[in-house]
């Protein structure tokens, strides 16, 4: 039956229970048998809901503003094709919005209309262009040094936003008033991750049904691997695919708990107090499903890379010279994959996804270019 | 023959030549048959370049960024739906990229390796891509009042870019600096405009092949305008449709040199000194295919209307609130078709653009919502 189960205690809860972790204090995960019939895939169009059987959301309840089916491309790095996944050009600018989309749809089938979110920028802007979409109330928890960009966009959307002193706080304090409302902290919640899954099902699309060697992604809270993970997952039990890709984490070197735990052969994230990076969007010291990312990327085979600053802004420059223009986060697992390609000289299919566009960080890019200059 | 023809005095060049404007002086025009075959249309999948049969650029010389094929919405204004055309989410964050796709793919296909275009900052960001994609060099000569966030986008592609006194200036700098390499100037040239047509079809094919009854779009320069009125004229040349649209330009109120002319039945644009506005896309003063834009509208029984800073930004926040997030000019077509809907009551289909992406103007928007708060 489907349920939300809990990853660390097992307890199942009915999926219109409207929590976001266990009673034992853990993360959630959803149980659910996901079905994809290609006659309805191909009649829905062009979005992510056209994996709907997929998708753990009751019928009419969907919330979408046109979001998934991105194109992909090919870099040449090091002599290899790297394949990248154009999630930037999302309608908010980052991969947060199939996430946004799934949670939101849930937010709604549920009746509930508040939701409160903590974010470093981007998944408050998803959220809260998803909520107002579906009108329903958010408010958006971020650490004072959101750029300005997505500050003025997530309040352009109608959502409250309270600035926190950092990114841990924006989360506490979020948790703590969302009572009476929903908290849809993506960090948390289970349906966000079951909307960035559809992410691995348009790579095997877009691949004509072929599974990449190793899915190489940027990891903060790990929304976008686990994702990963839970869509390639879908579609091996569904028996579409044969194999699961090795999963490829990348964190900035100035924070990476997980890249630091993996090294050590540890099953937590180690603790780390998290140096000021470009990569802003994955600046989290403690991610909360770091057990379960840390075994995601052990049952695949696969490894954590770290990345230095400068070997992200170099990313950067590589794909703004080919016209593609992302922020900083978003060059972090090009910067890896580049790396993972260096060291291992791998004669794999490797795909990366460059999760959020260029114009969420002006003020960084121009720091950048000057410094370059 | 296919041929690049004079608008004033008719003069005929081969399409090969790498002219901006005809002897006379006049602006330039492209003499071409567009072909539409369905089946070829299918098999090129999703983006504006299925339509290459009625796109002039020969063979193998596309630069893509995958730009097209953007999503349509509805939304309600006055108990009317209006039709959104969501040409924000195109890569660079604005329906330019339609126009630089073409424009620098003609450039390859002269063996041209220096662009110079002059721009208020969306079609610098555009042109300076897909220079990059194909790895020719370019210069963007852009006002020094230029958006932050535009800037950084040029800068960021590999630009270099020259900031002027204004907008004027920048054009005149351009032309005069661009001997020797290939003036890109998107209010000039023909190639550009045959690439922003793409968006009638795309109108067209998403509505399952009726022609709306108005198209309603921002004008400054009118490439939008003209790339609708001659992508239409397309479509009924080749007998995919039997009509053209009445076609609506829209203009800030600040600075409205064709409305203007439009009321007093003129048929080159007045001289306006225009003031400030919030539509900084279309601050035009003198638009070089003024006369060509008039004949457009009146030929199609269209009309002009001026919309007022607080009607564009009273469309604006109407979008955002369905999760929409535009520039205050990409706001511009909805503010408008507002008002041509209020005041003739027409009972038709309505179709406007969104332009460009809220991310373009971050410092326009908290301005907006700080005035608001």
């Amino acid at each position: 039956m489907d349920a939300l189960v809990c990853t660390d205690c097992g307890r199942e809860c009915a999926l219109t229970e409207p929590i976001w972790r266990c009673e034992c204090g853990g993360t959630l995960d959803i149980s659910f048998t996901a079905t994809f019939d290609r006659q309805q895939i191909d009649r829905y169009g062009s979005t992510m809901w056209r994996y709907r059987g997929a998708i753990p959301i009751a019928g009419d309840n969907i919330v979408s503003l046109y979001e998934g089916c991105t194109p992909m491309g090919t870099l040449s790095v090091h002599g290899q094709p790297i394949w990248l996944k154009f999630d930037h050009v999302l309608p908010t600018g980052s991969f947060k919005d199939r996430g946004a989309s799934v949670l939101v749809s849930k937010v709604k089938e549920l009746g509930i209309r508040h939701i409160v979110e903590d974010s470093s920028g981007n998944a408050g802007a998803a959220i809260a262009a998803y909520s107002a979409a579906a009108g329903i109330r958010c408010d958006v928890y971020a650490p004072k040094q959101v750029s300005a960009a997505k500050l003025a966009q997530i309040r352009a959307y109608g959502a409250n936003v309270h600035l926190c002193v950092n990114r841990e706080l924006a989360g506490a304090q979020a948790q703590w008033d969302a009572r009476g409302a929903y908290y849809g902290g993506h960090a948390w919640n289970p349906f966000f991750i079951h909307g960035v899954k559809t992410c691995a099902f348009e790579i095997v699309e877009w691949l004509g049904g072929a599974v990449p060697d190793s899915v190489v992604v940027p990891v903060g809270n790990g929304t976008l691997l686990l994702g990963m993970y839970i869509g390639f997952c879908d579609l091996v039990k569904a028996r579409v695919t044969r194999r699961m890709p090795k999963l490829i984490g990348v964190q900035a070197s100035q924070c990476a708990p997980l890249q630091r735990a993996f090294r050590l052969g540890r099953e937590r994230p180690s603790h780390v107090f998290g140096k000021p990076t470009v990569a802003d969007g994955i600046a989290i010291d403690r991610p909360v499903r770091g057990r379960q990312i840390l075994k995601a990327v052990r049952e695949t085979h696969g490894r954590f890379v770290a990345v230095t600053e400068l070997e992200i802004m170099k990313a950067f420059d590589r794909l703004c010279l080919t016209g593609l223009y992302v922020e900083p986060t978003g060059a972090v697992g090009l910067a890896g994959a580049a790396k993972y390609v260096r060291k291992e000289h791998p004669d794999e299919v490797i795909v990366t996804v460059l999760t959020g566009h260029g114009l969420k960080a002006p003020e960084a890019v121009r720091a950048w270019l000057d410094e370059e200059a």
